[in-house]
C-alpha cells in the first residue's frame, strides 16, 4: 500500500511525473550528536516535511543525548506517514575511530562511511543529509534521480564549490586525492543494496588506510575518503545538478550555480560560520532558513492527502468526546499532545554520588525568562526547567540564553521547550515534563517567580540526610513568603527574614489574597522552630516541597490556572507523605504583572464552572485509587 | 527590461517553462475595503509574495480607510519587485450603487464589474482576487493560462463548487441564471483589452437591468451579474482547473477536485465563517493559511533573482556606515526601516467639535498588553497606541483584543503595529508612530505603564481652553507618581493622593532611582498649587506633556533605552515652549517587572559608551537647528 511507512523492503519504481502524487516511501538517513545538533537537524526536518507530499522515514544515528530528545520529539510530533529510526552511533564508533580527523564534525563526521553496515539490510536506497542543510523543494524530486543511476552508478553526489581539492588554497596546502574539485558529501544518495554487493565496507577502508599512510589525517572526515575512494572509481557516481547542494561556505563558486538556474533546490549551511557567512545573497538564504526556523512546527502535523492517518488512541478519545459538553474546550485540551524538545541547550551534570542530589524543577513562559539569572545565583544545583513557548519564542530564548553570562556558565540547567497549542496554559503537563526530566533522586517543586533563600541547595541535601529520606515518605516543606516591592535586599538569614515580617517589608505568601494555601505551614509556630515539625494536610494546601523523584505527577486535567498544585499536594496526602516543614529553609515570591492567562480566565463564570467539574472528578478519581480513606478530601471540599 | 515593475505596457508573451524563470511583470486586482479587510489582504500578499518568482504590480481598489492602511504598510514593508497603485473606490461608487445587493461583502462586493473603467487603460491582463485567498503556489502558474485563452475567450473562471445556482437548495430557492452550477468569481484571469473591445462596460449594465427586473437584487454581488452574462456569452469563458479556486464554504463540492488532483494552487475562504468553516480537510487548509497569517513579512523583502533592486536611499545611507565603528549597530537600527500596519482593528473616532479633542498617545509591546484595559478605563477619550510586535505576536494581540469586553466596547483607540526587527528596541520611532498617527489637535504624549487620574480626559480638554494652547506655545505637564505595590486602591482625588504619598503608600515618580527625570516638576509646589505655574527645563528632565499635535517627533536616533523623553524635552523647550505644570492632573506608574530589553544593555559599557556619542551628536544637530541658544544644553550636559 503505497502509504504504509512501515513498508520499506520494496522500492517503488516512479517515473518523472509521480513525485506529484504522492505515494511512494522516501528514505531518509542523517548522522547527529549532541544538544546543537539535535535542535539543528529539526530545522531540516521541517524544511523537509513542508514541502514534502510523500510519507518519510528518518533513520537517525545518535548519540545517547540526540537519541533522547530526538525520539521524545518525534513520538509529540506525530506527523502523520512519518517513521523514524534510531541507530546507536556509539556501536559504530569503534569502524572509524582508527581514522585521525581533524574536521569540526568530530568521529561523528566520520559515520556515513558506515551506513551500509548501520542501516537495516533490507533497505536498498537512502538519502543522506547533513545536519546544516535547508530543503527549498520536495525532497520526493531528489529521491527520483535515482532513477537515473546508470547500471554501474552507487552514489549520487554534487560536486564541491570551493577549490579545497584543487590544492591551489595555499602554499603547500595539500588536500587528499579528489576528482577535480572533488564531490561534496553533505547530500548524498546512497544506493545501499548495490553498495553492500561489490563490497563497500572494505574498499572504503582501504581507501583510507592507503591514503592515511600519506595524508597522516583527515581534514575533512568521510568527505576526504569519499573523494580518494572515487578518484580510483570514477564510474561509480552520478553527479547531480550543482542546485542539489548549493554550498555557502566561504569563497564558494556555488553562485555560478543558482544564479544560471535561479531555481534552488537545496541549500547547506557549511560554513563553521554558518549564518554569519558573507556571501551575495546571504540575505536571501538566511530567509529562507529562518522560515523554518521559526516555523510551528504544529502546523506539518497534516495528513498526506490520500494518506489517511489511522485511528490512533488520541483521535478515538477525541471523537468520544461530547461537543456539546460545558467543559469540551477543557476536556479537549487535556487530551492535547504538545510537541516536546527536551535539552533545547547543552547540558551537563551527574548527581552527587551520595544519593542526596536535588534538582530544582520549574516551569515558565516567555514572560517570566528574566527570573531565569537570579534563580541561578540563587540555587548552584541542578535544575529541570519546562519553558511552554512557540517555535519562534524558543528562538528568541535561546538568542537570551546565548548572551547571558551567567546562563551560559551553567551547564547543570536541562531546559525542555513544551511547544505551545491551544488556548490553556496547560501547566500541570508542563510541570510533569520538568518533572520527569530531574536526573537526581530528589526534587524540589518550586515555581518560577521564588528565588530561594541562598544556600538553600546545601541545606536541603543536608534535610535530607536528616530526615532519612531515602527510608521514608516525607515532602519537607520550604515556608513560603513574598514581597510586593521590586527592590528588595534579599534577607541574608532568617533572623533578616523575619525582622523584614516584622517590618511589613515582606509578608507570609499570599497573606493577601489566599493565606489558606499556605497557612497550614503554621508560621507563627516556623518563627521559634529549630528542628523539622509535622503538619497536617489541610484543603487549599500548596506549599512547595522536596519529595523523591519518583512522586506521583501532576494531575493533568487541570488547565489554565486553578488547583493545579493542591491537587498535587492532595494526592501526597493521599499516598501518606509526611508533610514535615523546615525551620530554616524559606523562599521568597517576586512581584509580577498579572499573566495574561490568568487574567483571561478568572473572570469567566463559564470557567469557574468546569474547575468545579474538574475538582468533582478529580475527588472521584481519588476514591476509585486510594479508597475510602481519600472520602476526607470530598468531604473537605463541600464544607468550604 | 524583464526586471521592470514600472513597464506595464507591454505584455510579453510566454511559454510553459517560462515561469521558472523570472523576468515578466504580473498584475494582480483586489477589491479592498475597510480595517479587517485591509488585515485580511496581508495574509493573501504574503502567500503569493512567499512562492513568487517574477516581478508583481497589485492593483488595490480601497476605500480611504484600507488605502491608508495599505499604502503606508507597502512604503514601509519595500518589498524588491513589487509595485502597488491604489484606486478610489468611491469614485466607482456610483457604477454600482444602483444595484440591490444582499451579500455580506456589502457594495464593495460589486466593484469588480468596473476593472476595465478603473484600472489604467494600458492595463491589457490582470488577475482579480477576493481578499480571502490563499495561494499555495507561485502566481505565475495562473498568469500563464492567459496563454492558452483561444481568441475569443475574455475571462477564465473556475466553476462553482456549490449547488447554489442549481436552485434546489430549498424550496422556492431562486438563484440568478447560470450555466450549469456556474462561475465562482474569487479568482478571475480578466482580459481587460478584449473586455474593453467588446464594450463589457455596456453588455454587463444591460445583463443587470434585465435580470433585476425579475430578481429584484443579486444575492452574491458582481458573481450574479458575471453569471447571468455568462449564460448569455458561453464562448467568452475559459474554464479554469477547479484547483485554482478550491471553495471552502459549507456544502461544498471542492473535495471531488483536490483528491483528485492532490496538488492545491489556491484556496478560498468564501464561506461567513471562514476559518471556522466543516470541511474533512480543513486542517490541512487552516495549516496553511495559518503559514502565512503569522509569517515573518520581513523574510518576504528578499530581491529576486536576476533582479536587482536600484540603490535606494536606504542602501546608499548603509553603505557610507563605517562597519569598524564601535556604534554601528545603533547607527544602521536607525536607517532600518519597520514595516508599519496602522488602524490593524477596527477604528472610528470624530474629534471633538470644540477644538480641545485630545489623543492619549503611548508605545508598547506584548509584556505591556494586560495595561490597555486599565488604561481604557482611566481615560474615556480617543487613544493612538503603537505596538512593538512580530507578525505572529500582532495574531496574538488580535485575539486578545476580540476577547475583551472593555476593548471590544473602544472605537476610539487606534492600535499601530511596527514590526519588530534588530536588536534593538526602536523606541522613539514606534513613539513617533503613535503620536503621527493621532487625529486631534492636541496630544497627551504619556507612557502605557502609567494610569492617568479618573477625570484626567476632561480635565485636560478645560486646560486646553483655559491656558489658550491654540494661540500660544504651551506644554502642560501632568504631575507623575509611582506605586511600588500591586494592589493600589487609586486615590480619587488629589487630596486622596496627597494623604497616600504621606503615607508612603505612593512616591513621586522615580524618587528612589531617578530623581532627575522628575524634580523640575516641583512637587512640593504642586502640592498647595491651585492654579498652573510655569517651570524651568532642567538638564534629564521628561515630564509627561501635553502638546499641540505639530510638536516636534521623538528623535530617533535613540534606539534602546535612555535618553528617548529627555532630548525630546529638551526640542520642546529649544522651540521655546512653555512648561507649565497642572495643579490638578496627576497620574501614577503602575509596577511591572523590569524589561527584557533594559536589563539586557543596562549592564553594557559599550552601550553606555554609544548612547554618550549619540548624545553629543544630538546636542550638535540642536545647536546647528537652533543655533547659539541651544549651547545651554551642551553646558549643562558638561556640568554633569
Amino acid at each position: 500500500k503505497a502509504c504504509d511507512v512501515t513498508d520499506s523492503f520494496i522500492f517503488k519504481e516512479i517515473n518523472t511525473k509521480l513525485h506529484l502524487r504522492s505515494g511512494f516511501l522516501i528514505h531518509v538517513a542523517c548522522v547527529c550528536a549532541g544538544h546543537n545538533a539535535s535542535r539543528d537537524v529539526v530545522t531540516l526536518v521541517k524544511s523537509i516535511l513542508f514541502h514534502r507530499r510523500n510519507p518519510l522515514h528518518f533513520h537517525f544515528i545518535t548519540d545517547t543525548v540526540a537519541n533522547r530528545i530526538l525520539s521524545s520529539l518525534f513520538q509529540s510530533w506525530m506527523v502523520p506517514s512519518v517513521q523514524v529510526s534510531f541507530y546507536d552511533a556509539d556501536e559504530l564508533k569503534s569502524e572509524v575511530s582508527w581514522i585521525p580527523n581533524k574536521h569540526y564534525s568530530g568521529i561523528y563526521g566520520l559515520m556515513k562511511l558506515t551506513l551500509t553496515k548501520a542501516l537495516p539490510a533490507h533497505l536498498s536506497k537512502v538519502i543522506v543529509l547533513d545536519t546544516d542543510i535547508t530543503f527549498a523543494t520536495d525532497v520526493a524530486e531528489l529521491w527520483g534521480i535515482f532513477r537515473k543511476f546508470t547500471d554501474k552508478q552507487v552514489i549520487g553526489l554534487v560536486e564541491n564549490q570551493s577549490d579545497w581539492y584543487l590544492g591551489n588554497l595555499w602554499k603547500n596546502h595539500k588536500p587528499w586525492p579528489a576528482l577535480g574539485r572533488g564531490f561534496n558529501t553533505g547530500v548524498i544518495l546512497l544506493y545501499l543494496d548495490r553498495l553492500r554487493k561489490m563490497g563497500w565496507e572494505q574498499m572504503w577502508r582501504l581507501t583510507a588506510e592507503r591514503e592515511l599512510m600519506s595524508m597522516l589525517s583527515t581534514s575533512l572526515a568521510d568527505q576526504d575518503i569519499f573523494n580518494a575512494f572515487i578518484k580510483q572509481n570514477p564510474v561509480l557516481v552520478h553527479q547531480l545538478p550543482c542546485f542539489w547542494n548549493v554550498q555557502l561556505s566561504d569563497h564558494t563558486r556555488s553562485e555560478q550555480c543558482y544564479t544560471e538556474v535561479s531555481d534552488l533546490k537545496v541549500i547547506h549551511w557549511n560554513s563553521p560560520k554558518k549564518l554569519r557567512v558573507k556571501n551575495k545573497h546571504v540575505e536571501f538564504f538566511r530567509n529562507l532558513y529562518l522560515t523554518f526556523l521559526e516555523y510551528d512546527g504544529n502546523l506539518l502535523r497534516r495528513e498526506l492527502f490520500g494518506c489517511p492517518s489511522p485511528a490512533s488512541p488520541q483521535s478515538s478519545a477525541l471523537e468520544e468526546l461530547d461537543e456539546d459538553d460545558q467543559c469540551y474546550d477543557f476536556r479537549r485540551e487535556r487530551l492535547t499532545i504538545h510537541r516536546v524538545h527536551l535539552y533545547f541547550l547543552q547540558y551537563e551534570d551527574t548527581p552527587t554520588e551520595d544519593g542526596t542530589d536535588i534538582t530544582l524543577v520549574a516551569q515558565l513562559s516567555m514572560d517570566r525568562l528574566q527570573m531565569l539569572e537570579a534563580i541561578c545565583k540563587h540555587w548552584e544545583g541542578p535544575i529541570s526547567l519546562a519553558l511552554y513557548m512557540s517555535d519562534a519564542e524558543a528562538q528568541q530564548f535561546l538568542r537570551y540564553a546565548q548572551a547571558s553570562e551567567v546562563l551560559k556558565n551553567r551547564k547543570n540547567v536541562g531546559y525542555h521547550v513544551v511547544y505551545k497549542e491551544g488556548q490553556f496554559y496547560p501547566v500541570n503537563l508542563v510541570r510533569n515534563v520538568a518533572l520527569k526530566n530531574a536526573n537526581t533522586p530528589y526534587v524540589f517543586l518550586t515555581d518560577v517567580d521564588f528565588l530561594p533563600m541562598y544556600g538553600l541547595y546545601d541545606y536541603l541535601r543536608r534535610s535530607v540526610v536528616q530526615m532519612d529520606m531515602s527510608n521514608t515518605k516525607k515532602a519537607l516543606v520550604v515556608p513560603a513568603f513574598e514581597t510586593l516591592r521590586y527592590r528588595l535586599s534579599f534577607p541574608k538569614s532568617k533572623a533578616e527574614l523575619l525582622s523584614m515580617l516584622d517590618m511589613g517589608t515582606l509578608y507570609t505568601f499570599r497573606y493577601h489574597v489566599w493565606p489558606k494555601g499556605h497557612a497550614p505551614t503554621n508560621y507563627a509556630k516556623w518563627r521559634t522552630a529549630t528542628t523539622p515539625y509535622k503538619v497536617e494536610w489541610e484543603p487549599d494546601f500548596e506549599p512547595y516541597v522536596v519529595v523523591k523523584r519518583d512522586c506521583p505527577e501532576y494531575d493533568q486535567r487541570f488547565v489554565g490556572f486553578g488547583w493545579n498544585k493542591v491537587s498535587h499536594i492532595m494526592e501526597l496526602d493521599a499516598q501518606e507523605y509526611d508533610l514535615m516543614v523546615l525551620p530554616n529553609a524559606f523562599m521568597i515570591h517576586m512581584p509580577h504583572a498579572p499573566s495574561f492567562d490568568i487574567s483571561k480566565f478568572r473572570s469567566s463564570p463559564s470557567y469557574r464552572h468546569c474547575l468545579n467539574t474538574l475538582k468533582d472528578e478529580f475527588h472521584q478519581d481519588l476514591s476509585r485509587k486510594y479508597g475510602s480513606a481519600a472520602l476526607k478530601y470530598l468531604t473537605a471540599q463541600r464544607n468550604m
